[in-house]
């Protein structure tokens, strides 16, 4: 697979994925709407739906304050999780799949919204093109992970401790972006992860870190887009238990 | 143990325990200040014995905007966690306290910020009066949550599937209770736990769980006023391991 594949058709394949997902929503369900490039394309195709008369009464829970703007451009209805707080399904994007359908998410920096409409939903459709397919977690993507601002030095050094080669995230502006919990971004190497689920525990008792990027048995499924047409992934039966 | 006991003896051991974890501290220690009613005697004291010359350079990191007002008006100097990452020691209160010396932590609101300094001090001295001493935790006090504001109601629900008793903690004003964080604090009955780790992973788990009072493995000592004294009591040897 080219590094250099053309932008064109890299787009043409997240829309492709994302578009199928719609095929999942019915009239009547509350969707939750991930953050990023490829959900963006499902985002659209939903108002255009609702616009059409082919889907009524759908309701969205946006991940972040974009994904709010672009519900409110596209014409889909918002709701939140104080309104709604179990959704039918979830259209959300990753930065990396492995094998079992385990993921890293986090690039777009909505990782902890992301998370808790993921746990909320009973169904979860992970929306990607195959560049993001990965034989394990790490390889791709350095792992995003939330954390207090107050904490930022003494969860770095924790995360060095682990290993990983630590950057803090900036903004366009140079300085450090902000999640919409006022948060920062430490963008994780860790290089491929042999045991996501230990590193996950670890990450999670520490007291400063307040979300990260890995998202372990949350996948219902992931629709691929390919060259040509879109690939439908479930997770190994060992891994098909959810809780939340 | 009468629990008309009178709030002049309470104090009186509060203030034991305190002024003896003080006995620790020792010059050019940077020091954990924990938030309470307890530990407020240990930065008082630390206060009159830098103003006394029998300690100097002293630093304290403030679990909370009231130590730091109080560090202040007892001329404590402060450091942040961005300064001085790895702290010494931590002089710090507890609403339980069981025989393995796990704790339940939060009736002041501090619990993120007092968990990410505990974490970060090579010794975590907890200072308590007696009445705080538990066969189970759960026994004494509700498990404060921290919860993200937009998931209140998801994770509202997921800890009464847990079988909590759950109340949105309030200020003195009547509306929410809100932490440092900018978030809300439910406070969750669950009876006496038999399995606080287990129950500590699957708050962790939860992406709206910002943080929780359940404090497994972090304390090194604990310093309990009875009357007359201080008791000092240390972990089994299978707790004395600690991360971070």
């Amino acid at each position: 697979m080219s590094k250099q594949r053309d932008v064109a058709e890299l787009k043409a394949m997240k829309r492709a994925a994302a578009e199928q997902a719609v095929l999942a929503v019915q009239s009547g369900m509350v969707v939750g709407l991930g953050h990023g490039s490829t959900t963006v394309f499902a985002i659209r195709r939903i108002g255009e739906w609702l616009k059409e008369g082919r889907l009524r009464d759908v309701r969205g829970v946006p991940c972040s304050s974009r994904v709010r703007a672009d519900a409110d451009r596209f014409g889909v209805p918002l709701v939140s999780l104080e309104e709604e707080p179990a959704l039918d399904l979830t259209i959300d994007g990753a930065d990396e799949v492995d094998e079992r359908l385990n993921l890293i998410k986090g690039g777009g920096g909505a990782l902890l919204r992301e998370k808790v409409v993921a746990q909320a939903s009973r169904r979860e459709i992970i929306v990607v093109d195959e560049t993001k397919l990965s034989p394990a977690l790490g390889n791709r993507s350095a792992l995003p992970v939330e954390v207090v601002r107050f904490a930022e030095r003494p969860e770095r050094e924790f995360l060095e401790s682990l290993g990983a080669r630590v950057t803090l995230r900036q903004g366009e502006d140079g300085r450090p972006f902000l999640t919409d919990q006022g948060n920062v971004i430490l963008d994780c190497d860790f290089g491929p992860t042999e045991d996501p689920n230990g590193l996950a525990n670890r990450l999670e008792a520490r007291a400063g870190i307040m979300a990260h990027g890995l998202f372990l048995g949350l996948a219902s499924e992931v629709l691929v887009g390919v060259p040509g047409g879109v690939r439908r992934l479930r997770p190994p039966p060992a891994c098909a238990s959810r809780e939340g």
